[in-house]
Formats: C-alpha cells, sequence, structure tokens
C-alpha cells in the first residue's frame, strides 16, 4: 500500500473526484489553499495497492494537468480606451502536486 | 515515531478525540469529506512513539468501528400506503480507515 | 524530496507562511484545531529537497517557536474585588509540531 497525497486545483478537483469513482478508488478530500497552485485547491488522501499506483497519477494527469487556456477579458464598460485589452489572453489552469508516501500499516476498521 | 493518520466517520469523531485526551494522546483534527466512508469526517494526525501505535489502534477499534444500526423510517405523512416501510432498517455508521507512516525526524518547538 | 508537516498556532502562521515565500519555499494549508497547540492552527504541507529541510526547520524556529508572552487581565467591571487578579499574566503562545516524512515520489504535473 502506498499513500498518495494529491493536491489539486479547484478547477479539477471535481473532475478528479468523478474519475475517481468511476475507477472504484477511494480518496478524503480535504480543503487546502496555496503553494504551487493558484489559491483554491483540495487535498485527496487516497490508499492505493502498489500496483495501482500507477493507475492513480494516469488518472491525475489525464483531469488535472497545468496547461494555458485562452480567457477573454471583461468589456471594459466605460473604461478607458486605452487600458482596454481587446483580445482574449492565455492564463495557466489546473496543475496538481503529488506526493507518494511509503505506509507501514493500513487499516479499514 | 510513528505519523498516524485516522480517518474517523462525524458520528465517532467526538467520542475519539475524548478517549485519546483521557489517554493523554495529542491529535490534531482536519475536517474531511469523502472516501470509505460516508459524507462527513474528520482526519486525525497522531504522532506517537513506536511502542504506543498499538494503543493509538486499540482506541480507535474501540470507538469507531464500523458496525450496523437500526433505523426507524420517517413516518410517511400523506404518504403512499404501499411505499411505506413500517418496519426500521439496517445501516451502516462508524468506521475508520488508517494509515501509519514512517517519519524520519520529528521536532516539537 | 522530503515532505514537511508543520503544525503552527494561528498566531503565527501568517508570519511563517510570508517566510516561506520570502524564500521561494511552497507550501500547502489546511486548516487544523487541536492537538499540542491551542485551539486553531493551520497544518502547512511542504514538499522540499533533502538539502534544504534544514532551511524550512530554521525558519520554522525562527517565526513559531513557543514562548511566554505577558497578558492583561480583562478589567473585572462590576465584578467581585476579590477575584480581580491586577497583574499582568504569563501564557504561552506560538509553538509548532514538525513531522519530516520520506516520499517515494513527486510529481508536478
Ligand atoms: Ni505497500
Ligand atoms: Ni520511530
Ligand atoms: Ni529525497
Amino acid at each position: 500500500m502506498k499513500l498518495v497525497i494529491a493536491i489539486i486545483q479547484d478547477k479539477d478537483s471535481q473532475r478528479f473526484s468523478n474519475a475517481l469513482i468511476r475507477e472504484n478508488i477511494r480518496a478524503t478530500k480535504l480543503a487546502s489553499t496555496g503553494g504551487f497552485l493558484r489559491s483554491g485547491n483540495t487535498t485527496f488522501f487516497i490508499g492505493i495497492e502498489d500496483e495501482r499506483v500507477e493507475d492513480v497519477l494516469t488518472i491525475i494527469k489525464e483531469n488535472c494537468k497545468s496547461r494555458e487556456q485562452l480567457v477573454s477579458p471583461i468589456s471594459s464598460l466605460g473604461g478607458n480606451a486605452d487600458s482596454y485589452i481587446p483580445y482574449p489572453v492565455e492564463v495557466q489552469v489546473g496543475g496538481a502536486t503529488v506526493f507518494v508516501l511509503p505506509i507501514e500499516q493500513y487499516f479499514q476498521f
């Protein structure tokens, strides 16, 4: 068994959670903030058999990879024409920080 | 020293917390959700000497074991007589997921 | 890589957080309660290269050490003159509990 601790940006945490359920992998979720990732994120604790760690990592990569996204600037109603950016801008979204920890004992009571 | 991470269903977490205090075992609590356990649960971080890990596991078993409980169905006021279940039903309550992790260093500042 | 789990009393957590940012060390924060430390505290997860663990411990010691502080008692308006303590009292503030955990794998996606 390993304990996978995955810190997932809020934007991806619901999708990641759904993917775990589809694969019948149990996780415990804790609300967290900060770190590499922009403000809101969720910390997942996942106890998993050694031979399935790779599966968990694949699910994270498929659902939570950091990527750029085009965001349309909010239209500057009544704003200064000089400061108005008329084209969409790229922002970084998603991303995950993952620790795989050794476990000495694991119990389900 | 070990780090015991115990995920305890909300129904049992206060009782477990009290038991730890009686045994003079310190724990840090984090609000968590999901996993094996039904919705609300609490994640306890317990730093403990190797020779007391067994004590902590016993306290968890005594206070947080998954068990069945009879629940009386809510009376179906004005409901369809055909769909009314007139006898109590068994539901699973309690339960704990426990990880015992090795520690390389432990400090109290 | 190591995973440093630091449980920091609320009184010191903002200062600690700022110190980590100054040193360019990323941390994830989780709200927590109880333990050694008085009521509110914050649990920091810090993934860090082996050779910088000592730096993190130094930052914790410098910002979060348990110490005594003089606190003026709240004036007992209309209270019993016999029970009024007319001098400041020393209370314990700050403090940190720190676990350094081994990591088998670390990823940033
Ligand atoms: Ni294993
Ligand atoms: Ni030990
Ligand atoms: Ni290492």
